[in-house]
């Protein structure tokens, strides 16, 4: 296949060949990398989707959550289409494998305007700067209006997700703190909307408690950057209901930041890209010239006096 | 003078002779830093101390939270020394000037058990990274039991702060969210410890009920990393009231990460500074090489070619 193909078919919106274009990008081979580098470079108009990162404790719902939202969205909107890229940073998925979130997510992959991919992240140093940020571009060449940005493992990949998008969703169980054993601290204050998901006819009472707490809990906590006022939101992936306020509460955020914050939102995330893969490409060049930190620091040293041999070595 | 008077000054107690190994520290010129990383190399066995961070909203009072507590430590125990080291990351402050912490900390700063030095740490990429890390450091050889770090300014600060410190402590306003802005989001979920501030006798009611209030948001996040679950406490630094139940918290969160989290925790930040200091001197190099990032983003390049391109020069 010539770059020409790939480019084609992306603009003509074969699902197939963006699933190669994808699997370039996530390839450990340098001139897969830079096939997938120069089939971007053919759209440079990307940029006008809503990116949106969806996390949550395991258990919460996640994917059947965007299984019965995503269905909402192609109701609403005759003419959108949905792309889900699926991160687990935990995992080394292959980039093949999409088996599994068919069929988490079976009845919205059904749809012809709808495109669900697996990320292979967790191989490699740098795996979400390398592939996940190219994939979200392919799908917005591709012409996807929503991309989906879940977060399947936990730990790390969190923090990284809000680099990659414009909203940050948190599914969270009702019931409240006991299940967030296990997330890394700092989420709840990162997310722009939390959705107490399964409020469920049963879970009613108990869902809009949690909800409720959580909304003062965030009256406690400094804004966002963009002076959004983070909201909270009840839904149940089962019955429906609830999907219409995430739903106007997304649109209400995004008519928050489209001014002003969404433009320089995403211009800092390019740059803290930048420096993300310089790093990870300079601690591997660390690990092959054989200088490891934890023996030196473990003999005594001071870590600056490991930083200045290093230095010495890179930068003189 | 020579190293060995340092060494020598700093065995004896001399805050004067601290004072100027600090100096060495924070100083730009490459032998002076020498200088202070030998000093400390003839202090392997620091790290006895307790790292305090403090941050808070400005106005909640931390300065005065400071003197009044620093005296109930040194009342309740009569052999205790406390080092008070303030950071203010949106200024600079030249190494002399602590006669603004003088007077803050009048009282506090009276005893001869009491060494207070504001850091100049906003003068260069890595400042924190190159001084207030070694400051400590210092104190601790100087033979101070609790070093207190002061987080003077708002933003990037609080954050580095925790990788400098055991334990984190916020300061808050009675009242809640509103007075919170302009502080960083993620800093609540930070917190090991939450000092409500200023419940003097005729504000007691709405800071009882801004502890009530903190402690419930508390359980509806995620614990920290060791299992301490933080806890939110009164006092007023005016009347004094509450000082004895901030010390107890104290202890006991040091009870818990004593046995096992209070090593590794350190050790994680040595590893920590050594990239830090790494990629600060990476970026000083970008600079040098007059690579501008805003230039090339804004020409439309993407962020993966301009790191490809940079690596080159780098690693190759």
């Amino acid at each position: 296949m010539t770059i020409r193909d790939y480019i084609e078919g992306i603009k003509q919106g074969s699902n197939r060949i963006l699933s190669k274009a994808i699997t370039l990008a996530e390839s450990q081979r340098e001139d897969h990398y830079e096939l997938a580098l120069q089939i971007l470079e053919a759209f440079p108009n990307t940029g006008r989707s809503r990116r949106i990162g969806i996390t949550g404790t395991p258990g919460a719902g996640k994917s059947t959550f965007i299984n019965t939202f995503g269905q909402h969205l192609l109701r609403n909107d005759p003419n959108c289409k949905i792309a889900v890229l699926s991160i687990d940073p935990s995992s080394s998925i292959s980039g093949g494998s999409i088996l599994g979130d068919k069929t988490r997510m079976g009845d919205l992959s059904k749809s012809e305007r709808v495109y669900i991919r697996p990320s292979a992240s967790g191989t490699h140093y740098g795996g979400l700067a390398r592939s996940t940020r190219l994939a979200i571009l392919l799908c917005e060449a591709a012409g996807y209006d929503y991309i989906l940005v879940e977060s399947v493992g936990v730990g790390q990949g969190e923090t990284e997700i809000s680099q990659l998008t414009d909203l940050f969703l948190l599914i969270l169980n009702p019931g409240g703190g006991d299940e967030l054993q296990g997330i890394k601290r700092g989420i709840v204050e990162m997310a722009d909307i939390l959705v107490v998901n399964k409020a469920d006819e049963d879970r009613l009472q108990i869902a809009r408690q949690t909800a409720k707490d959580y909304q003062s809990a965030q009256t406690l906590m400094p804004e966002t950057e963009s002076g959004w006022k983070p909201k909270v939101v009840m839904c149940s992936s089962l019955n429906g209901n609830g999907l219409e306020e995430v739903d106007e509460v997304i649109r209400e955020y995004f008519k928050h930041i489209e001014p002003d914050h969404l433009h320089s939102n995403r211009y800092n995330q390019q740059k803290y890209w930048v420096f993300r893969i310089l790093e990870d490409q300079f601690r591997q060049q660390l690990k092959k010239r054989d200088l490891h930190v934890d023996e030196s620091l473990n003999s005594g040293q001071l870590p600056e006096r490991l930083a200045q041999q290093w230095s010495k070595k890179f930068f003189h």
